[in-house]
């Protein structure tokens, strides 16, 4: 059986990293996986005028798993939203019913030091945030129109229904099961409504894991406690725009941002690997990039997609070791250029 | 000529911090100061019904300045959301035009083992956040309906028009050029349309304050730099949403919530002056909450309201020596009891 994996690098420094995930793929020398490059983000929309085309929306749907590295071009911002690097990433998310994004934000032994917080306060963090992905204000109507009074108006409609929660929420739920099964639903239900039927589905989807605790917290209060006492959250759930803010968050907690990987999954088994952080056009081509997160994106694919703990493991201790033995990029301090970094890793699988 | 403060204490903690700052302003003995209370919040509700009651609505409106404690009652966390605790303050917030709300975050000298942050990053924290009060998905049509195949929705509507836009903006850059002239606007203009008016506003705004430097920032962004580099922001310029959320950020990188202090202001004199933090409700009547926020709230009042610049700096000098002379509450790792604190700031007036 030929596994297919589609690697989409995108811009900016999505290049430069996913060169090295590839390298990695190709070193492990796995049977019967098939690697496939397609364009996406601006440079999609430099060659074919569509951050992503068709021809890479199918490559992605044919395929069991896509790597995607980094989108973002300064050179697009004043084309029509359809048109931006943005909607490749927006566009397969919604296109491939990726609605569950999985963001672990682990404390990694050897990077206390490169986190803002205090050692005390940072070396207990260990938590997965489960950021619903298909719905949200991010997908609803949206547009410009003018008031009665002939003014400019931005609107976008906030909204989840029953369904779109409950089906993330078996996912945090169950994530948590796996975990220390304490679930801390994230919302703003003192003032959406979106966030109170979010709230209400939670609670009732709570009946069918009585060995979950679950919590609620607003999301003001949740951005506060997460510098404050970080180590207090397992699994945290919530919808796509605060998930947005606080997976960001909970990155910088634990030290570089260019450590941490995420998962992007469907009902099925097709899924979508990228590192949380962007494509950095302040850096790009610089060769300073740190690739781990991206190879670490990489690990998810095999344990979520391919069904293969082993190399997921295998991947991620070669990267402990990378950072034991100080291998380290820029962003924690280091020297070490992306494919000196992406060389090390493979030296210790 | 007498000015009349409203005085709202409503729920938990509001309470005690707000008796504290009354004794304050009897000690100032200030002439042609009159205060008067009034019901709001979970109180308000218990007492007559609604936590915003006519009565307290009028009083608000025929004040100079508004004291207001805090509200939020885990009692009323069942009832319908036009009778919970958090319409007193969202209600003050619309029918007073409060549009523009200003929370300062400062490091206070002798606080920083109170930050979760490293010292090195936290010494640095003088920024002030400019929050719109009076749009966005706060105020838009929201409820619950069905789809068309009958699952239970709920939406929220979240929208600028140019001209509220417009005027949170000018607060912005003003405030910037009594400061270090710097602005940086965040929003996820990426993603919403919402934004996209937002940015676009701002930038021709910004026409007219060719003194002020300013930026752009996404919130997923911008909630990450204010944990790594908080040093590098002045005045931080937002929504409503996004305003709550990175508020509530600040005043965790610069210690402890109970010191942080916030006026929301209308196109006049009239203003709202309320601590940040909420009711807490786990250390309500006990003693141990700490005053300073409300008293600082009760400073930014003189300077905004009142117009005695005097009084606000003597308010504002009288804590600081209270912090420096060790008289902390428990929040700060101290022993000092809401009265305690309250009594050491008015002798040191
Ligand atoms: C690029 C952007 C549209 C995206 C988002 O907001 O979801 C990014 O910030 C992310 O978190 O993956
Ligand atoms: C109580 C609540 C409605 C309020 C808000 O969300 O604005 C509070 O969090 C605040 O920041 O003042």
């Amino acid at each position: 059986m030929v596994s297919q994996i589609a690697l989409l690098a995108g811009d900016g420094i999505g290049i430069e990293i996913m060169a090295e995930a590839e390298k990695l793929l190709r070193a492990l020398d796995i049977k019967g996986l098939s690697l496939i490059h397609a364009d996406c983000g601006g440079t999609a929309y430099h060659k074919h005028g569509h951050p992503l085309p068709k021809a890479t929306l199918d490559i992605a749907k044919n395929s069991d798993a896509i790597l995607f590295g980094a989108v973002g071009d300064p050179s697009c911002d004043n084309l029509d939203r359809h048109l931006r690097p943005e909607q490749a990433v927006l566009g397969l998310r919604s296109e491939l019913g990726l609605f569950a994004n999985l963001r672990p934000a682990k404390m990694m032994s050897g990077m206390e030091g490169s986190s803002s917080l205090r050692a005390n306060i940072s070396q207990n963090i260990d938590m997965l945030i489960v950021r619903e992905l298909n719905g949200d204000v991010y997908f609803g109507e949206k547009g410009m129109r003018q008031t009665d009074t002939g003014l400019r108006q931005g609107y976008d409609i906030m909204s989840y229904d029953e369904d779109e929660v409950r089906r993330i929420a078996h996912v945090g739920f169950k994530a948590a099961q796996g975990r220390q099964g304490k679930l801390c639903s994230v919302d703003k239900a003192n003032v959406l409504e979106t966030s109170q039927l979010w709230r209400d589905v939670v609670i009732e989807v709570a009946a069918e894991y009585p060995d979950v605790e679950l919590s609620h917290m607003y999301v003001d209060n949740a951005a506060m406690q997460m510098v404050k006492a970080p180590g207090q959250f397992d699994v945290i759930l919530t919808g796509n725009l605060f998930g947005d803010i606080l997976s960001d968050l909970a990155s910088m907690c634990v030290g570089s941002i260019g450590l941490l990987a995420s998962a992007s999954l469907s009902q099925g088994r097709l899924g979508l690997y990228e590192p949380i952080h962007g494509s950095a056009p302040d850096i790009a081509g610089q060769q300073i990039a740190n690739p781990l997160a991206m190879i670490l994106s990489t690990a998810m694919m095999f344990r979520h997609s391919l069904d293969n703990e082993e190399i997921a493991a295998k991947i991620e201790q070669a990267v402990a070791k990378t950072l034991a033995d100080n291998i380290l990029g820029r962003d924690l301090g280091g020297l070490a250029s992306t494919s000196e970094i992406g060389d090390a890793v493979i030296a210790r699988l």
